[in-house]
């Protein structure tokens, strides 16, 4: 049976604070988070962070969000044992979405048990055709 | 020089009917996109999709997105140049977030002409520690 005492620590992130500096908390206090595995590269869901999460998240090196359902503070995997540790974070153009790299341990990052929160698909399609042939590029 | 005759359309999407019944939009009639690159896989930005932008991308494969400043439904690529032909659309386990895998055309996703619009990194770290040598596993 697993303890506390079983799981390692995070370690805290390198910060840049000019580009801290640009993250935008919209009118709830939050900022969308992109959620993506590091090993294999692939989005596993989006989740929110408010000022304290974000914090909290670059101090400790565990991945802390905002939940919007319950609205309070929570740690990744404190319940579930699906715990990330933080390897990255990025900054988007306006400043209203991170990018949030992490090393995923567990089933992954859904509360369904799946890997990935877009476990389903609602679309499918060939993507750019192929230009004409008369086509001038 | 490039004109409308030169730019390949779309080709429609093939739609699971029971999945798209899952989309919630909020009290804006939005959903966030997280928009990533079939080839590389990476992510390239988060945007917003309201009812008929995302029936418009599904009906014609190219990309459109709702702009939240301009409060408009746009067409990606129709003033840069920058074109998306959408591949998948998948959604996220309570609905209120879309996957959307693109063909990128041109320079990128970014208005600022980079690839990204994640162009910059705020922190990074280790990630996961390796479990001490006592742990239990």
């Amino acid at each position: 049976m697993s303890t506390d005492a079983d799981v390692p620590e995070g370690t805290p992130l390198s910060v840049d604070p000019e580009v801290l500096g640009l993250v935008r908390f919209d009118d709830r206090g939050l900022v969308a988070v992109v959620i993506a595995d590091t090993q294999k590269g692939d989005v596993l869901g989006v989740a929110y962070m408010n000022e304290e999460s974000l914090r909290l998240t670059i101090e400790t090196g565990r991945v802390w969000y905002w939940s919007r359902s319950r609205q309070e503070l929570w740690r990744k995997g404190d319940t579930s044992g699906d715990r990330q540790y933080a390897r990255e974070l990025r900054v988007d153009c306006d400043g209203d979405a991170l990018l949030l790299k992490v090393d995923q341990v567990g089933r992954g990052n859904c509360h369904t048990g799946e890997w990935s929160c877009f476990a389903r698909r609602l679309a499918e399609g060939p993507g750019a055709a192929r230009p004409p042939a008369t086509a001038h590029r």
